[in-house]
């Protein structure tokens, strides 16, 4: 603890509030703390912070997984980028910072998991793109980090977590469009195991059973999740043996691809064909607009941190009060994609 | 040590492999590797990694900062995420894990990055953004931490360098440009003090004044990187004293929204107004087709991550032929946005 006493008469305040400066506790000003900071920094302090890590399980580091690769480029930008932004506002108050774990596609998500867990240098983990099975959920609890997901899996070991509302989302739009006239509904889900794909589909097939209606296997279109997914979902519509009269899309990024694809068939949204989709920065430029989904990516961000943070003995407390598993609701916003059933296509029914 | 020993005696094999495994040294089967790291885990080995650490200054991790927000949204997706694929693609090789660093666009880069070293969590760091002046350069430099930068800066600390041929883009656009008839030539920049916006301002101009041809102030235009920043070009370019009868876009995510605004106004690119930019996910899905700067985002991210391991002693041996600091080309793809100036606009000038 030399290093704290040398920092505290130099700068001629307490051990304590060093101390608690370089915790990253909320209770330190902030000219304090980038005092202290600074006159670590001045003192060659980094490797005192590892022996601090090694003494105190703490390092400042929350993690954000996320898998890196050609095939989910498309949805880094879109939707994480903005999620962190929100992260990093909390993580803020408490002089924590985030920093995103970054996987390879070309990695199994476990090994890599298991790997920077044995580095030892996050205090949390916030992971996303949960799978059916996920056995990384396994892993973390069984090493104690205290960590949060971005989604469900059938894995649970009452971890917290936030899941967007899939199902909401899947009894609104398909409502909308049954009462449109729609009976040959379509549905994207994502190409891979993610959790999501099963919690979608599965209610898109319920509401869809209310009506009377069954949801073809040929309608249910496996996508990659970028633009390309998109366009090859196009592809595969118009090669349908019955072509649907609406397709829903549970990807933000799909719909921009979707509508090249419609384009070049001579296709349009919300004429020829039903679309709701999800928003993003990319699909506010779409003609015709987009109905789409649409869902606050920072208050998101925000309430991972504070959900995260109440498992967390040293920041708990401001979020006590916070549902340890929520999900996130997301909103319908009309536009002119998802019009009435065409009289045409009825004839043809 | 004895956590080494350990693990040695229960693996069978040498402590020196043991020690070389758990170091990131290349000279590891994969296999073993995998196996040293499981029984490290299993024996709780995470706290003498923070001890080793401690004691060797290594960590394993090497960090990418970049910078989070809102305005920079748009960039994080078609560019890093394809550039981080490059760069793990050499980390796995030494068993080495990138993390990128997420600088909120609400933090001083200069203060997150002076924090993120206090922490002593990364072996080495790689810089984007780079500004006109860089005061990080410094901070990394006085440090002794291993770094590269991704762009230059007028900051110079013989640290190596990566930059994108902005130079080479002026060059080959306006020539063609010019070859074309076209003789307004308006360009973009990027809007804050990011040092690229100045190299490929400066030499659009030069090129320009070889032709006896000026760059007008009103045609310079300062842009978010972003599809709302393209935007906004259109609606800048639309209210021009002077019409430019052509476009250079220096942001790769700018063309899907540029195209939006000329369309509102009924203009078609490569016939009312020429176009060139670069290629992204998303201009790709553009009508008619964006002539576009292209590069392969991987391949830079090889490039950067073995010129930084160029510098560090563990890793430096098969990079030693690396040359320090390089100009990464742009290949120009035609497209059908960069016609011939049409008549009428020649009637106009």
């Amino acid at each position: 603890m030399k290093g704290i006493r040398q920092l505290a008469e130099q700068l001629g305040i307490s051990i304590g509030t060093v101390s608690r400066a370089l915790n990253g506790k909320p209770d330190v000003a902030e000219e304090t703390r980038r005092r202290v900071l600074d006159a670590a920094e001045a003192l060659g302090y980094v490797a005192n912070q590892s022996g601090r890590a090694l003494r105190k399980g703490s390092t400042g580091i929350i993690g954000f997984m996320m898998q890196t690769g050609p095939e989910i480029t498309g949805q880094g930008d879109t939707f994480f980028m903005s999620v962190f932004d929100g992260v990093q506002t909390v993580f803020a108050r408490h002089g924590l910072d985030l920093v995103a774990l970054l996987c390879s596609s070309e990695e199994n998500p476990h090994d890599y998991l298991k790997r920077v867990v044995a580095r030892g240098f996050a205090d949390g983990i916030i992971l996303s793109a949960t799978r059916r099975h996920d056995a990384r959920f396994e892993l973390l609890a069984k090493r104690k980090i205290p960590f949060i997901t971005l989604g469900r899996s059938l894995t649970d070991v009452g971890q917290p977590w936030i899941d967007l509302d899939f199902e909401g989302m899947a009894e609104t739009a398909v409502e909308r469009l049954v009462a449109k006239g729609h009976r040959r509904i379509a549905v994207s889900r994502p190409h891979d195991d993610a959790n999501l794909g099963y919690v979608f589909v599965d209610r898109c097939r319920e509401v869809l059973a209310r009506h009377g209606l069954a949801l073809a296997e040929e309608h249910i279109f496996r996508s990659t999740p970028n633009e390309a997914g998109g366009y090859q979902i196009a592809r595969d519509l118009l090669a349908c043996k019955e072509r649907p009269t609406a397709i829903l899309l549970v990807n933000e990024v799909s719909s921009t691809g979707l509508y090249r694809g419609l384009n070049e068939a001579g296709l349009v949204p919300g004429r020829d064909i039903a679309v709701i989709g999800r928003q993003s920065p990319h699909s506010h430029f779409l003609s015709p607009r987009l109905t789409a989904f649409t869902l606050s990516l920072r208050d998101l961000g925000i309430a991972l941190a504070e959900t995260l943070l109440a498992t967390m003995p040293a920041y708990a407390e401001p979020y006590a009060d916070r549902p340890a598993r929520l999900l996130w609701p997301m909103t319908l916003v009309p536009g002119e994609s998802d019009g009435e059933l065409a009289e045409d296509a009825h004839v043809s029914l």
